[in-house]
């Protein structure tokens, strides 16, 4: 059996990986238009930032220990032209040569990817504009940033990305300014009252947050950035400009093959990962995978989603019986930046409104750890759930020290489908005073949601009371 | 309705609370014989090493807050010598007074919860010698180590007290000798793989761990301890000895009522809390509680278990409709010592095989955060599953961060018998290189448990690899 894997980023040599594993008789070839596998994206702002020891750190292994170590075969520089499932082949193009062939193979697993968003405005081709996702941005922005004179750098998004690009600039000590158009930082995963920690932060960091959209780069003489306009009409004189808007799935290879995609643009997948063509499989960042909570498939482009993917696309291409299945995503995502750690899991209240729940949010503040330790630090949390039943839909975590983790724990629980009264009263979680206090923020936010459901007043900020 | 609440550590007073909130028309009564109702016992060691405010830390309401803001009676000073459930009455002392008086209740919570096991030897009621569990514990020893020229403590014990009171006498500056006859700490809780990086560092704060027992204490002319002696022979002198060796239910008053106890000592319980008498719920550390993973009742003297048991028996003492009932622990225990975090779910792996479980335990050494982000730290965990099927039946976690937060990933896991391959392949976990690798620890361990399963040879310790 020849198994052909498309894309070297992550999921493609995991998938190659795991097809080798299920099926050590396989063929299987990895193909990659560009000059490295297996490297790390989320990486990128630390390495922008100065923190990691070179760009080493970016890639998780080279071609060659690749190929040595999981038995794939990796085809560097070359790009896939076309998959023909049908005629059972690829049509691939050695760039090295420019020279096109028709290869066959039986079975595909589609794993190229997402590109970055562009902004689409006029003067975008400038010298120190860049997107930030591949490891040739990787290399481009801090080449920019090591020999260009940048004093101002302009951050367009205030997503995950943008957030993380505003920290690795001030730790460069360059001036920074966010734009998004919200006013302010992830305001698709967290509501307002969990944000605003956050918001402090980043001003407090010296980060400008505007709520502007960039309608123009202008560039100098030379063809270097010097400045963005916005829909304010105001001129923001700066020496780079990264674009953080988002991604989209890179799926013309599985458009013009005939394979059905999603209106997002995400390859449409069955719960085995097999596209619309019975001979190709997909994973990664270009599939659409099902919410966990409801079924509904959602273009979820995070390197955890991307792995599982890659596991039951390559067991299943390569013949895994029973076959695996993908059982969905919670969602979970976090970041810590500027001190703050801010994470969600399952759907926001807009979300799980939008999806035909009748939903509500319980928001809180608590601590850390146990408030009189100290070094205890207030922590938010917003617990989603729904209204009759208590099922927990989603949460929102954020604070200066153990956010992240504990949105871990809802993982479990959201995918299982547990309700707001197991959380606050059947689960016995640590306690330890410096550690975590003896009713965890999670209970008391699991607690509050319960209070909303029966119609009690919320206690509007949850603290420990002292009798004196 | 009458409702007597007895004993106010913890779980008394919040079940007189949650009394009164389910039935605001019973008249609670909570009868404590000491000075003061809701005082935290955990966070004893943190007050002795001066790392709280004051002795005020270690309440968490006074009786009159108590009683205006959770609308039930305190008596302190009361002692309770008699439960008459057919009688319907108390026989309760006025320590004050010295006066016994007969009071008619219809319904009783006993609450009575856990004395300190003492060491049994000659010499031991010495000045100096402490167990550490109640207020007055902690003021003595604070004061005790205050005002007396002690250079050297004994902690007899290496459980989760011993450990945190070793760090208390340590943070004093105090010489510290730990005596724990099995030669290591948390020797019940931590398996001897994952107990050896918390061993480094109780070794590096200059902590002697003897596996020597006490046979006799040694005091001088004024009856102030001086040395203590062991089963090796060895004299170690000392200017204070802490007995942290585990607690005993204090089930007396129970046992005399002819209500059912374990044998080992715990109070029998149903779901609902309610003892072998009718009239009479219990909670807290007196009664033993259900392992979710099996139903075997156990002694588990923990104060987020507590809170659980108390809002069980308080809801169904007063008359709660449908009856509240309580799911089972999973064990959920964790430390900050030495800047170790420890920290355990479920059963160890003795445990599970004592309990007629095949089972198997994978060990892994993985990182905190992304191993090339600056401050990631080594994270041990092992994961206990049943070899046919996975079924997650504990954990152990240990390492300088994200061990305890982990721990509470495992229980809902735990709790709803998730399987090894459940973690390992089905659930997205956050990933952020400052907070989280791409690969949790927790995942790393359960693939491991899955190899394990399959035969496969396991790898003893899992590091990302680097192809160069």
């Amino acid at each position: 059996m020849k198994i052909a894997v498309i894309g070297g980023t992550a999921s493609g040599p995991a998938a190659a990986a795991e097809a080798v594993r299920t099926n050590p008789s396989a063929e299987v070839v990895l193909f990659e238009e560009g000059d490295h596998i297996s490297v790390g994206a989320c990486e990128i702002p630390y390495f922008v930032a100065g923190r990691l020891e070179g760009e080493q750190d970016l890639q998780v292994l080279t071609a060659e220990a690749f190929e040595r170590t999981r038995g794939a075969t990796v085809q560097l520089r070359h790009r896939v032209h076309a998959i023909q499932p049908a005629q059972k082949r690829l049509v691939v193009e050695a760039l090295r040569f420019g020279s096109r062939h028709e290869i066959p193979f039986d079975r595909f697993i589609l794993a190229t990817g997402a590109r970055a968003h562009r902004l689409g405005v006029e003067g975008e081709e400038a010298a120190g504009v860049f997107t930030v996702r591949t490891y040739p941005d990787a290399l481009a922005i801090k080449r920019w940033l090591d020999t260009e004179p940048v004093r101002h750098v302009v951050i367009v998004g205030g997503g995950f990305v943008g957030l993380e690009m505003a920290e690795a600039t001030r730790d460069r000590g360059l001036r920074t300014t966010l734009l998004e158009p919200e006013g302010r930082v992830l305001p698709a995963s967290l509501s307002k009252p969990l944000s605003a920690p956050l918001e402090h932060a980043v001003w407090e960091a010296g980060v400008r947050v505007r709520a502007e959209r960039v309608t123009r780069i202008e560039a100098d003489s030379a063809g270097r950035v010097r400045a963005v306009r916005t829909d304010r009409g105001e001129i923001i004189g700066c020496g780079a400009v990264l674009v953080c808007i988002g991604v989209t799935p890179r799926s013309d290879l599985a458009a013009s093959a005939g394979i059905r995609c999603h209106p997002s643009g995400a390859v449409a997948v069955d719960d085995e990962m097999r596209t619309s063509a019975r001979t190709v499989w997909a994973c990664g960042d270009v599939v659409a995978v099902p919410r966990i909570i409801d079924g509904v498939p959602v273009h979820w482009p995070l390197a955890p989603v991307g792995r599982r993917t890659a596991r039951v696309a390559a067991r299943n291409a390569s013949g895994a019986r029973p076959p695996d299945r993908f059982t969905g995503i919670t969602g979970a995502i976090a970041v810590r930046a500027f001190g703050v750690e801010a994470a969600r899991v399952g759907l926001t209240l807009d979300e799980a409104n939008a999806a035909g729940f009748d939903a509500l949010a319980a928001d809180v503040q608590y601590w850390s750890r146990t408030r009189v330790y100290p070094g205890s630090r207030p922590l938010w949390a917003r617990l989603v759930v729904e209204r009759r039943g208590g099922r927990i839909l989603g949460g929102e975590l954020v604070g200066s020290e153990g956010a992240a983790l504990r949105a871990d724990v809802l993982v479990p629980l959201v995918a299982a489908g547990a309700t707001a009264k197991t959380l606050a009263e059947d689960l016995d979680l640590v306690y330890n005073p410096p550690v975590a206090p003896a009713l965890d923020v999670l209970k008391v936010a699991s607690a509050q949601a319960l209070r909303h459901m029966s119609g009690e007043p919320g206690k509007r900020s949850v603290r420990p009371r002292r009798g004196r």
